[in-house]
């Protein structure tokens, strides 16, 4: 058996941290029936509502690098990334959520307690339950969460409902998060930088989502940038997209941003991912009545017949912008 | 941007890739409502079941070596060891699957492809749902699943319902699949050696975990190894448990296997992890019946007053057998 680093969670145990998250999550919550701890966990789904589902996962050197991540963070933007699925689906009340954690052998004990607590308190601000998972040794750290909510099946929005004549619109920072991004990649910015936080700190846009349900034509997260999710509804609706910017917010630490490195702000807006804000598209009769529901709602263009996304000023249909590999 | 090898992933791109995984698992399944490609699944919960969810990962150089892994074989691999905690809990009906893949980017196409086929396979076998999931660049494989079944709420059997009096009992192999991975650590055994196929091809017992509804008092899969088994629900149940190894079954390839490497048949057995079988306990008097519902089920001792496990014919508690870090 190779040595146990004295601070390092093989010297917990696997066993020890599994005492530790039973403790730390086998709280009652509504609806759960079977907590962490046993083979699988069981939870009721209230009567007359669809299963709703998503995972989505945060890998090291690939999402984050462990020289800039604390484990609060991460822990807290997992759930924000998957409660964000739910928010693009509409009207989605969360339920639960299952995490597996890939750790290494040498990681500090410290350092996986500390991910242990910022996922408690992640999940008791959303009422979210922590059902269970798995942990597993790796060599990177990884972590994957599926996260499980409920809605009425007749109110889900989907990614190919989109129109002809009908207006793109978005809420949530638009480029924001990968600025953040490029700081942290590029040296060590200060902790509290609004650009480092509207990559961390992740605000799922739940309450838009539910009074998006029945407005919204089509919808999705913006977690890939504008260009792509423009994509995404272009394709999934059979439809072209044209983006229009003018409206887009842009905070004044993204402004100074942009200035500084030389970069159009509104082709930064238009490419930049990691935001998880909602694009979607509405109909022009409705967006009086959207906008006084959700005063943040900004319009980004509109839906024409034909394919492809074309940004105004631009002449080129622009190539994928955001590739996983 | 990093050169693309010709057959790796990165040259199929991710949307590439989620085209293929869109294409295959976009059937129509009963009761899914969205299935792969939006931000979320959704799927309707048949009335008066609760939800039952488990998940459970594959990581490589932890759980396998790519050289020894065929992509087919991990897929099923994956379903089979989710299943594995449904059946565990009693009478579940498997509903659908979410699943994570982190992989890297150098990992040829054909691999990537080879995968999905396997799990495609799987999954219509099992009569489960592919209902989405993710895909992240990862410097090593990962695979994360989430499981999603039905079940009577009253009929979930736990692990901490073994009570003093009962039996100890045991369907599935024993040892068996531990000593495939010996073999694949250690060369290159003949794909089909059968200790090999006992590791890959776990059956997960979902008719036993059937049967066993109303009969077992407390159960659990098999997967960390007898000895880490009874330790569970010994202590989930407050009682201890007595191991006697005399009606484990062990075929002649374990026993040939035990010779040749001068290994205790029967420690190797109470040891060894990834068989997947089920373990429980159940009253006394049940035993004629429940043997007439599962022929396949033996005994392995009883539950006593007190705390821990003994191995019958050694003297100490032996200590935790598996521990993941």
């Amino acid at each position: 058996m190779p040595s146990r680093k004295r601070d390092s969670i093989s010297s917990l145990g696997e066993r020890g941290l599994l005492r530790r998250i039973y403790a730390r999550f086998s709280r009652t919550c509504p609806g759960v029936i079977i907590g962490p701890g046993d083979d699988a966990a069981a939870l009721r789904v209230p009567a007359s509502r669809a299963l709703v589902a998503s995972q989505d996962d945060l890998v090291e050197n690939t999402h984050f690098e462990r020289r800039w991540a604390s484990p609060e963070r991460l822990a807290g933007h997992l759930l924000a990334i998957n409660l964000s699925d739910l928010a693009a689906m509409g009207e989605v009340r969360p339920l639960g959520c299952l995490v597996s954690a890939g750790l290494p052998r040498s990681l500090p004990a410290s350092w996986a307690l500390r991910l242990l607590a910022g996922l408690d308190r992640a999940a008791k601000r959303a009422g979210v339950a922590v059902l269970g998972g798995n942990l597993a040794r790796s060599e990177r750290i990884f972590l994957s969460m599926c996260i499980l909510g409920a809605a009425r099946a007749d109110r889900l929005i989907r990614r190919s409902g989109a129109r002809p004549g009908e207006l793109l619109c978005g809420v949530g920072p638009l480029g924001e998060a990968s600025a953040g991004v490029s700081l942290m990649r590029s040296g060590q910015p200060p902790k509290n930088h609004p650009l480092v936080r509207a990559f961390w700190e992740v605000r799922p846009q739940l309450k838009a989502g539910r009074c998006l349900a029945g407005l919204a034509t089509s919808m999705l997260d913006n977690s890939d940038g504008l260009a792509r999710s423009a994509e995404i509804l272009a394709e999934e609706s059979g439809v072209r997209i044209r983006v229009r910017m003018g409206e887009a917010p842009a905070s004044r630490p993204l402004r100074l941003f942009c200035l500084a490195r030389r970069l159009d702000l509104r082709l930064h807006q238009f490419k930049g991912g990691e935001d998880y804000g909602l694009i979607f598209t509405a109909r022009r009769r409705d967006w009086p009545g959207l906008k006084r529901l959700l005063p943040q709602a900004y319009r980004l263009g509109g839906v024409e017949k034909g394919r492809g996304v074309v940004l105004e000023g631009t002449r080129r249909a622009p190539r994928s912008l955001f590739e996983h590999f």
